[in-house]
Formats: C-alpha cells, sequence, structure tokens
C-alpha cells in the first residue's frame, strides 16, 4: 500500500511527440560533420551569427513550403507582454529581421548560422518537429558570383565529408526561366506588386512535385486538379492543354553538359525577356563554375528544379546523393534534396520597403546524417573515455585517482569506475560504452607495482565470432600485464595513437 | 505620400526584450571558450547528449533559485494538445528526466550538454532572456571521488583557459555541515520526507546572500526580516539569537588550509552525526585532490558556500575569479560564481520514487567570456576571411574566381568582393570585417601577370599612429605587388601562417 501510493505521487518522464533525446554515439557523428562542414564555411569566408531561438511572429512571418492551414506550422504563443511569439521554423526569416535591423553592418553580408529550429507539424518517420540547419547566405549582392559560389561550397562540403565526385550531384535552374515559359503560355508570372499570382504559384507547386508524382500527377494538379490515393482532392492551377504541353516540354530539356541544356532551355524562351534573363543568369554561374574545374557531374542545370518556396526569384539550388543507399532491411532509400536553397531579392522588403539582393542554401544535417549512417561512413566513437581505470579495491581510491589523472595530463581521455559492483560489472560498463581499454589494479598489482591493461575492444571484436578452444586461448592474449611506469607507452601503444 | 504608404505597409525588425542577436566576433570567442572547455570535459570521460528545448511543464517542474512568485519564471504555453509546455530553464531538470526514462542506460552516467536555456525573468544589464549552459554531471555515484572530480574538471577547464594558478579559487562546502549546525542551534534541517522546512530554506537563502548584504543583513534576515533601501520587506526566518550567533560563528571559519578549516567545522559540529557526516564527505573530496596536486590555491573549503538551489544535498561547489578585473571605465568588476553546483541526490526521486546519486556543475559561459574579454583575453578575430580579392574590373571576374579558388584550395580562408563600388568601398568593407590582406588586380596587373597585396592589418595599426609624412612613407610599404606565380608564398608569410 505503501509501494502504491509512492507511484502514484511520482511523474512521468516522457518527451512532446515528434521531439527526442540525441545520445553521445548520434551527438559525436553530427558534430564530427558539422565541424567538417563549418571548416568549408569559414575557407569561403562566412562568418557566424546567432539569433535568438524566439522572435515576434509579424516579424517572422510564417514562410513554409505548402503549409496553407491554419493548424499547421509553427509554435506560436503569447508571451507576458501579450504579444504573439514564436520558435523560429527557420534561419532565413530571423537573417532578413536582422539585415533589415542593423543597417550598419558591412554589405555584403555573408553569414553562416548552426540552430535548432522548431515546426509544429505532424511528426513522422524521420520526421521531427525540432531539427538543426545549417544555413550559409550573402545578403547585397546581387551577383551571380554569389550563387556560384554556393555550388561550389556545396560540392567541397560534400567533398570533405567523404563523397565522391560522382557520389552527389548539385541541380541548379532559374525560377525566371520557368517564368519565362509561364509568360509563352499565357500565364502572368507575378503581379504589379512581383509577388507570384495564385495560378503561378499553384503551377510552381504543382511542378516540384514531379519527383513523387509523375508527369502524370504534376498534370493533373495543373490542370482541373488531382485526388489522391486517399481520396483527397487538390485543385488544380486550372491550365489549358497547350500550356501543360509547354510545361511537359520545359520539363523533359536535358543534354549531355551544362552548355546543351542552355541551349535548349535559351531556344525554349527564346522569345521571353525574363526567360532569357534567367538562362543568362544561369549561363554566368556555370562560366564561373567551369573556370575552376567544378564540371557538370558535380553542378548540372535541371528544368525539374523548382523548390515549394514562393519567396525565390532567380536562381535555385537542390542537392541529391547519387551514391546508392539502402536501409537496415536491404531496400533503396532516397533521401531527397540534402542542400537546398536559392536567391530570394524580396524577403528584406517588407521591412525595408525596398529590395535587397540576398541568396543562400541550408544544409539538412539530419538527412546527411542518416545518409552517411546507413553508407557506412561514420566512424566517429560511442564514447569519450579511451581507458578505463577500474576501482576494485576502494582503500587503493588514491592510487586510481593519480594513475587516471596522469594519464588525462598525458593527453588520453580515460575516467575512473564510480560506481557500486565487481570487476565483472565495472568492465560490462566498460563494454557498454565501447571504451577500448580498462586498467586493472588489485591490492597483488599494487604490491608489485604493476598494472594490468585489457584490451577490451579486441575483446569483444572476438567475442563475435569465438568457435573453438583455439579462438578462445588467442583471446587471453587481450590482456597484459606491466610494470606501473611503463603504463603509458603501452597504453599509448595498445591504442595505436 | 505614395512613399508614406509604403513605409506603413512594413514591419519594423526587432527583438523581444532580453533577447540579442550574437556577431560574429561574440560567436568566435565563445565558440574558441566552449571547445577548450568541451577538451577538457571530454578528457574526463563525459559524453555528450542534447535534449529538446520543449518540456512537459510537469516534467521539468520549476527548480530555480530565489523564483516564488508566480509571474517570474519560465516561458510557458499550451501545445496543440491543450498540454502545458515550457522552455527548459536549465539542463539539469531535463537530465533527471532523461535518467529516469532510460532505465537501461549504462551507470554512473557522466554526461556534458551545451544548450540555451530560456528565463522568463526581468531583464537586466548582462542578464538575459536566453542563454547558454554547459554542464556536467555524474548520475549514479554516490561517491565523493565524483564529486572531487568536478572540481578538477573546473581546474583544468580554467587553466586550459589561460588562467594561471592564484587567479581563480574553487570554494567547496557541504550542506550537510549547515544542517548540522541547524540543527545543533535547534532547527529541524528537513521534514519527514528528507525535505527542506521552510525555517531552514529561509536560513539557507539568507546565508546565501552573504556576499551581497554583509552579516549584518544576512542576521536580519535570519532573525525577524529585512527592510531593503527601496523599502521592501523580506520576512525573516524567526531564529533566535542564539541560533543566528551559531550560525555567525560557522560562517567565520577560516583558516589556512583545507586541513585547517576541516578542524574547526569538525569541533563546530562535533555533536551533530549529520554535520559530521557533511566533514567527513569535505574530508574524503580534499584527500583525493591532494593525490593529485590540487592544493589549497585553487581548491578551499569555505563555509559561506551554500547556493541558492532547494535541492541539493551534500557537497556544493563555487567558482570566483580572484585575478583583479575593471570594466571599460576602469571600475572593479566582480562577477560571482562562474562554475557552480552541487549534489542533488533526490532530483530523480519525483519520477522514479526513490533517491538516485547525482553530483554536477554548470559553466557560467556568459559571465567568463565578459570577464575574459575585459582582462583582454580573447585573441578570436572578428572575420573568418584572411585575404579579399578584389574585384575592380568585372570582365576579369572569371581570373579573380580562379585566384580566389587557388588560396582556399591552398587552405587559405578568403573571399571575393561580391558587392558593388569601387576599390576605395572594397577595401572600406575588407577594414570593416578586420580582414588582414587584400589583393588587388587590375588590367595593368594582369596584363603584366601580377598581383598587388596591401596589408590592411598594418595599415590600420599605421593608420591609428600616424604623426608625420615619415610614417605616411612607410605607410606606403604597406603593399608589394610581386608576380601572379609568387602569390602563395607571399601571402603565407605576410599572414605568417
Amino acid at each position: 500500500m505503501a509501494t502504491e501510493e509512492k507511484k502514484q505521487e511520482t511523474v512521468k518522464p516522457r518527451l512532446l511527440k515528434g521531439f527526442r533525446d540525441i545520445f553521445s554515439a548520434e551527438y559525436l557523428a553530427r558534430r564530427w560533420m558539422v565541424e567538417t562542414v563549418r571548416k568549408v564555411y569559414e575557407r569561403y569566408g562566412f562568418v557566424p551569427i546567432e539569433t535568438p531561438a524566439l522572435e515576434y511572429v509579424d516579424v517572422i512571418g510564417k514562410y513554409l513550403p505548402d503549409c496553407d492551414k491554419a493548424e499547421e506550422g509553427i509554435f506560436a504563443f503569447r508571451d507576458s507582454d501579450q504579444s504573439w511569439v514564436a520558435l523560429r521554423y527557420d534561419l532565413t526569416a530571423p537573417l532578413s529581421r536582422l539585415v533589415a535591423q542593423y543597417p550598419n553592418l558591412p554589405h555584403p553580408f555573408r553569414r553562416y548560422q548552426l540552430g535548432l529550429v522548431w515546426r509544429d507539424e505532424k511528426p513522422g518517420l524521420g520526421r521531427f518537429r525540432e531539427f538543426y540547419q545549417f544555413d550559409i547566405d550573402t545578403v547585397g549582392s546581387a551577383s551571380m558570383a554569389a550563387d556560384a559560389e554556393v555550388c561550389m561550397v556545396i560540392c567541397d562540403a560534400l567533398q570533405a565529408l567523404g563523397f565522391a565526385k560522382g557520389e552527389y550531384l548539385v541541380k541548379i535552374n532559374n525560377r525566371k526561366v520557368l517564368n519565362g515559359v509561364l509568360e509563352l503560355a499565357g500565364i502572368p508570372p507575378v503581379d504589379d506588386k512581383g509577388e507570384f499570382t495564385a495560378q503561378a504559384l499553384t503551377t510552381l507547386r504543382a511542378v516540384d512535385k514531379l519527383d513523387r508524382l509523375g508527369f502524370k500527377g504534376v498534370a493533373e494538379l495543373l490542370g482541373p486538379g488531382r485526388r489522391d490515393e486517399s481520396g483527397d482532392f487538390t485543385r488544380g492551377a486550372g491550365l489549358t492543354a497547350e500550356a501543360i504541353a509547354l510545361i511537359e516540354k520545359y520539363l523533359g530539356i536535358s543534354g549531355k553538359g551544362r552548355e546543351e541544356v542552355l541551349r535548349s532551355l535559351a531556344e525554349l524562351v527564346a522569345t521571353s525577356p525574363m526567360g532569357q534573363e534567367g538562362v543568362a543568369e544561369l549561363r554566368e554561374m556555370c562560366e564561373l563554375l567551369s573556370a575552376v574545374g567544378y564540371d557538370s557531374t558535380q553542378v548540372t542545370v535541371d528544368p525539374t528544379v523548382v523548390r515549394g518556396l514562393s519567396y525565390y526569384t532567380g536562381p535555385v539550388f537542390e542537392t541529391v546523393l547519387t551514391v546508392p543507399c539502402r536501409d537496415e532491411h536491404g531496400e533503396p532509400r532516397q533521401f531527397g534534396s540534402i542542400f537546398g536553397g536559392g536567391r530570394y531579392d524580396s524577403l528584406v522588403e517588407r521591412f525595408l520597403g525596398e529590395k535587397m539582393p540576398a541568396t543562400g542554401v541550408s544544409c539538412g544535417l539530419d538527412r546527411l546524417l542518416e545518409a552517411m549512417r546507413l553508407l557506412g561512413r561514420i566512424k566517429t566513437p560511442k564514447a569519450t573515455s579511451q581507458v578505463l581505470i577500474t576501482t576494485m579495491d576502494k582503500s587503493l581510491m588514491a592510487h586510481y585517482q593519480k594513475i587516471t589523472h596522469d594519464l588525462r595530463r598525458a593527453g588520453i581521455a580515460c575516467e575512473m569506475f564510480l560506481g557500486q559492483g565487481n570487476i565483472k560489472k565495472q568492465l560490462k560498463y566498460a563494454d557498454q560504452w565501447d571504451i577500448p581499454l580498462a586498467i586493472i589494479i588489485g591490492s597483488n598489482e599494487m604490491a608489485r607495482q604493476e598494472v594490468t591493461i585489457k584490451d577490451l575492444r579486441k575483446g569483444r571484436e572476438l567475442a563475435s565470432k569465438i568457435e573453438d578452444r583455439e579462438t578462445w586461448k588467442k583471446a587471453e592474449q587481450i590482456q597484459v600485464t606491466v610494470p606501473l611506469s611503463d603504463i603509458f607507452s603501452k597504453v599509448q601503444e595498445m591504442l595505436k595513437i
């Protein structure tokens, strides 16, 4: 009865749906990824900034792809002043706020930012409501060199992570080309204020689904509308058959190299000034890329890339992994875009009343991490300790502490066992954390001024394939006893530092 | 009129009070600090974890020092399921939730965590509503070796940051000693459930204000109460004069070394078993510290350290900088505790219904950063670029891009100027970002296959002290023209890489 009463008083430890704890193996893998990409961002001279997690709702607005429903979207609430505030849903909206707020910032302002973002969306497999974004953006430059640079950064980052040429592909396009096609099809792409017309936006979002639906599905969305497998109906853009045919022709354009695709695009939009401008911008980017050796196996012009966000005004980028990737069940796994972005020359306008050129890209850290994990390319450990100093005899604690201390001073990350339990339990702890070595000193070793060093890593390897007595005997060799004075050299040798 | 209309439509870019943007100079300084401390945490074998920013309110509770008023405290709101959720206010409450939620975690669980926390408190000078904490904790170990280790980590971290012995002091104490004193003064420190009595908690919080109020103020808070300068009255603990005298005697204990203080404390609480237990725990910690050479210039026993939080159950730690620090106006500046923490064996009890030993410390990154800045010990730059490649002649863009690319390949962080404007404006940009070198190539240089490299860093130094024509002449020497083929060696030489 007393126990039950106690149980009723306790709180159930739990997390919000779509939120998660990150343990050391994943943390250390992500950290390695972030530091590798960061080095590339910094080599390009992008400077880091941080903005707060909370922003005023009217300030950051709500620019989310495919997010029209009111119940989807952001975590918003009233603060103590009764103002609506929200957890940021991306890093681009806060950047545009920042650029408007500090007019004396040197321009171009080229910044990188790593930060958590929050979306109050339905969580799903691999889809979380809290996740990291890792962005670079150049604000205050209308130059296509800024857009070309984004492509270079993506290639360099992926190659720094170990992806070879041919294992990834940066796909570029330009919204102005698609706008040109719309113009030719008789659909005004933008209104008097320079904003997308509803029909153009519906068209854009339909085209963005090409990967998922194929052209048949896209054509339905461009025309009268589409009913999906669940029976839900999505209203279409209501384009004519001629317009749809022109868009199909545009989406079908491909070629051997960037120049061939650009020629075909130029031909298609020959009579649209906006379309021609888009092709010229792409050409300028490609010339800079070619000048420094980024070829079409790395960066390709792809008319099907349009991006779902309405605010892009020029070049758009997507990046896919082309190396085949299989999940734990051996099934092929696709990851979507792992670096996506584009140019958005109008986003700061809501604050300043005038346009300010800006372009950038966001790295999808979670997708990239999952892909690299499935590809077996994550080499980071689970523990930080290299050695566990076991504590068998509590009367020797000062001695154990001294050995631990000296190893740390020698630069070896290690820990002294601080829990309760016999040697078996202590070694199990080391195994649970994948700690490579354990040091064992009992009163006998102490009297002889010796230490026993156990190679737990080798032990775990052998344990996974032990079949006969011979192998067992070998397993015996995974521990050595050496004089106390040899401890550093032996540990270093066994760790192969 | 049109302009006015436009202005009315714009949104004012602004932040919530107590929130801030962090720019590169501060970001890079903090990053250096974090990475330095992280290396120490990892050398001790602490493993990193991350927990979400949002937690259920009933799960994380509200353990804040001196926070009894309802309007102060945390950012809480109802989520889409109408549950009360909050932005975490520290990293300890989420850790205790995590430990309870994953019963199969190997124990002891020794983790570090770096993360933002949010407090809905009145912002003030240097007091923000969003800030970082950087904690280590050992859960599942009752050993005083875990507490001694916390002290070692603090010393190692501060020394890694460049503080010499004697420039900082870790002050330790044990709640059980104070409880022993309360017992002797006839005040029951804890109730049947092992929780602090109201009188004991008021006493604790009064003693915690010794630094600020002096003993006279503390005595008022221990007795009938205290009226502050603003006229506000705080009710006191209502202790007798004898009890207050005993506490004064306890707080006055000091000595030459740790052993002397421990002897005086042992004497004072000689007849209190709880007090004796506290002294014995402190002695055990001190023996381990002495065994590995952390002396009383680094770690001292200080009876005045009690910490304001109610959940500490044993050893408590505070760390002060003892190196004199002055602000921009030459006024002495105190920083309070920069590493604070203690043992909290009961915090997980709310989930599990039973105690689980735990101890740890939190690093006050903001205070530490501000102190190091005022001490002139921050050496990190403002920009990441080492070189700005100016773009005077737009027809040479591919050439500029090639030089930029080659420098990056050689490991030199650099950027090509991507904005608008003449060479003067471009060099001003480099000065605004403190970029050390600029490369200038016009059509003349191009024709001769040369580059001009300008040492902007030296230029800025000279500009700050130019007085006469001679110095001006020297200033002329801050730029050199070299053959294009010598660019890397010359840049490296000028950067002294």
